[in-house]
C-alpha cells in the first residue's frame, strides 16, 4: 500500500497513527466485543469516551470554562444558521465581514433570520486582502460579528480573533482551529467543521460563551436551540458516535505531537517554504493575497499558462499526490497544509513544482 | 476477540462483513492511496460511490422515480424541524398521529412552526397499540400528515403506510427501514436515522416526492432547503462521507442477503421466537403492546419482579449479551433485533431468558 499526498483541502489527510487505531479496534473497541459505531451513546464506555474527548479538546486548544464544547452535526453551514436562531432577535443588527466565498455563504444562510450588515469587505480588491479593523462599520446594536477565520478557498487568514468591542464575535475557524494557539476566551462562539484539522467530515465542533447560550434567540426547534445541546452534553438526539471517537483520536495525536504550540512552528515552516516556492518562481506560479494575511492552511496558486494546468495535476497525480485542483471559484491549484501534512510532503510538493517548473518554463 | 451480541437500540450492531471490509480498506481506499475518510466529496472516486450507494439503496428499498433520495447529517429529530420548515406555511395546521415517545419529539420539534392537531393518541391506554384509521381526527387543510413508524422505545409498529387521502403522509422510518418491504410511493416523505437498520449514526436518509419540494415553506436558511440539498446531490455542504460510505457497504450487504423480502422473513421469526418466550413464560417477562402492532424491531419487555432486573443484566453481559436495559421512560428490558441481528443471536436470548427464569422463577 502506498500512502498518498494528500493536499485536499476537506475532508482531509488524517494522521496515520489515527487511522491505524480506528482500524486495529474497528471490530471490538476497548474490550467492549462491539465496534465503537455499534455501541450506544447513552451507555457507559461511549459516555466515557466522550468526557475524555471534551477535556482532551479543552486542553488541547486552551478553552476556558466559561465556554462549553460541543459535538454536533451539521458542518458548519449549519452553524451559520444557528449563529442569528440563537445570538440575535427577528431581524436584529449582525454585522459580517467578507473576506472570501465563505463569509458570503455565512451572509447568505443568515439572511433569512436577521438584518444582515457588511462591515466591510475585500471582494473589490479581489479577495486578496483583510480591511484594516478601523475600516470597520460595525453597527451599536448588532447581536454579533461574523468573522471567517480562515478562507479557504480565496487562501486568507485572520491572524488573530479581531475586537469588537462589546459585541460577541462569532468565528469560523472550520479551517484553521488548533493549528496555532488561540485566545478562545475573546470569541463569543467559533465553530469549525471536523474535516480539515480536528477529523473526519460530520463532526462539528462548537466553542460557545456560556452568556451567549442564555439569550433568546427566535423561535425554534429544540434541536437547533445550542442551550439544549449544551444541556444534554451534546446528547440532544443520538450523536454521530463514530466521527466523535475518530475526531478523538486525532486531538489525541496532536497533544502527544506537542500541541498548538509545536502545529504553528510545523505549520509556520510548511507554508513558507510553499510560499517561498511560489514566490521564487519568477512568475511561473503565483498567489496574490497580501503577505500578512496568506493563509497556512490552504494555499491557492495559479500557473501563468492556465495551459499546463492539466499536465500539472496528471504529473501530480503520477507521484500520488491527491487533491492540488483548486476550487472552481477560483481555478488553478491549492494545497492545503493542515496539521496532518508532514513537512516532508510540502517539500516533496515543492521540488515537484521547481522540476515540473524546469521542464515546462 | 469475541463479537458479543448487540441488542443495542441505535447505534446498535452491524453487519461483520461491512465492518471488515471497512477496517480492510481503512488506509487505502479503492487504490486511491487515501482512507475514504480522507478524500473530497466533490472528487470523482466519491462522487462514484454516492452513486453507487444512491442506486444501491433505491434498489433495496424499490424508491419509485416521483421520490428524491437525499444523504444527510443531523438525525430524524433534525428533520423534524425540516418538515414543517419545508412543507408547511408558518402556522399551517398539520396533522399528528400519537403511538409513543417518538411522536411526541416530533410534535414538540414541529411546534414553533406549525398549528400541531393530534389526530389521534394511545397516550390514555399506556402506548399499547395504534388507534384505529376511522378514529383519526385530519384537519382538511392540514400540511401533512406524521407519523411514526416503529417506536423504538415503546415497541410499537404500524403495519403499513397509513392512508390520509390528499394530504401527504410524512413517516419516521428510523426504526424499521429496510426491515420489509415498505410502499414508498404511497409516503410524502420518509426520513430514518440511520443507525438503526441502515448503518451507523450521523447519517439520515430522507425519500421524499418530488413534488413536495416544490412547496414554499418558511423562510429559512438554504441548509434547511431540502429542494437545495435534492438539487445539489446531497453535497449542499460537505457530508459526513465515511457514514455514507459505511451505511453504503451494509445496504450493499443487504441486498446480497436477499434484501427486504428476505429480512421480512428473517425479522418475523427472530419476531415470533421472542414474544413466543415472553408470552410462554407464564408472566414471568411480559410485553403488553397490542399483538398486531408488536414491533418486530425493538421488543420491551419487564420481569414480573424489577428486583431481579439487576441480576438479569448482569448475567445477561456475562453472556456477552449487550444493551438489554430498557430505555428510561418505560424501565425493564429491551431487545432490538434489526437486520444485522442474526436469528441465533436470538435464540440465545431466549436460551438465556428461560435459563434466568428457571433458576429465579
Amino acid at each position: 500500500m502506498t500512502r498518498g499526498l494528500n493536499f485536499s483541502a476537506g475532508p482531509s489527510t488524517l494522521p496515520e497513527p489515527a487511522l491505524r487505531q480506528a482500524q486495529a479496534e474497528l471490530l471490538d473497541w476497548r474490550g467492549t466485543g462491539a465496534s465503537v459505531a455499534e455501541l450506544s451513546h447513552r451507555g457507559a464506555p461511549f459516555m466515557a469516551l466522550a468526557a475524555e474527548i471534551e477535556a482532551d479538546l479543552r486542553r488541547l486548544l486552551d478553552v476556558p470554562e466559561s465556554h462549553a464544547v460541543l459535538f454536533m452535526q451539521g458542518g458548519a453551514t449549519l452553524q451559520q444558521v444557528l449563529v442569528p436562531l440563537n445570538f440575535a432577535a427577528p431581524g436584529q443588527a449582525a454585522g459580517y465581514l467578507v473576506t472570501g466565498h465563505w463569509s458570503k455563504v455565512a451572509m447568505k444562510q443568515a439572511r433569512p433570520y436577521v438584518d444582515v450588515r457588511e462591515i466591510a469587505s475585500s471582494e473589490p480588491g479581489g479577495f486578496h486582502g483583510v480591511p484594516p479593523r478601523e475600516t470597520w462599520q460595525v453597527p451599536a446594536d448588532a447581536a454579533y460579528v461574523h468573522v471567517t477565520g480562515n478562507e479557504t478557498i480565496h487562501g486568507v487568514e485572520l491572524p488573530d480573533v479581531p475586537d469588537a468591542g462589546d459585541i460577541p464575535v462569532v468565528m469560523d475557524v472550520s479551517s484553521n482551529i488548533a493549528s496555532r494557539p488561540m485566545d478562545f476566551s475573546r470569541v463569543g462562539m467559533a465553530y469549525a467543521g471536523a474535516q480539515k484539522n480536528l477529523g473526519p467530515s460530520g463532526a462539528t465542533v462548537v466553542i460557545v460563551h456560556r452568556d451567549l447560550l442564555e439569550r433568546a434567540g427566535q423561535p425554534r426547534g429544540d434541536i437547533l436551540v445550542l442551550k439544549s445541546h449544551a444541556a444534554q452534553g451534546s446528547m440532544l438526539n443520538t450523536p454521530a458516535t463514530f466521527n466523535w471517537y475518530l475526531l478523538g483520536l486525532c486531538v489525541r495525536w496532536m497533544l502527544d505531537e506537542g500541541g498548538t504550540p509545536e502545529f504553528a512552528r510545523r505549520n509556520a515552516r510548511k507554508a513558507a517554504l510553499l510560499y517561498g516556492a511560489i514566490d521564487g518562481s519568477g512568475g511561473f506560479y503565483r498567489n496574490d493575497v497580501d503577505a500578512g494575511v496568506r493563509s497556512r492552511m490552504n494555499v491557492p496558486f495559479v500557473l501563468h499558462d492556465p495551459g499546463l494546468d492539466a499536465a500539472f495535476l496528471a504529473e501530480s497525480e503520477a507521484l500520488h499526490m491527491i487533491g492540488l485542483k483548486g476550487h472552481k471559484a477560483v481555478g488553478g491549484m491549492r494545497a492545503s497544509l493542515y496539521n496532518a501534512m508532514p513537512e516532508s510532503g510540502v517539500q516533496a510538493l515543492v521540488d515537484f513544482m521547481r522540476d515540473f517548473q524546469a521542464r515546462h518554463g
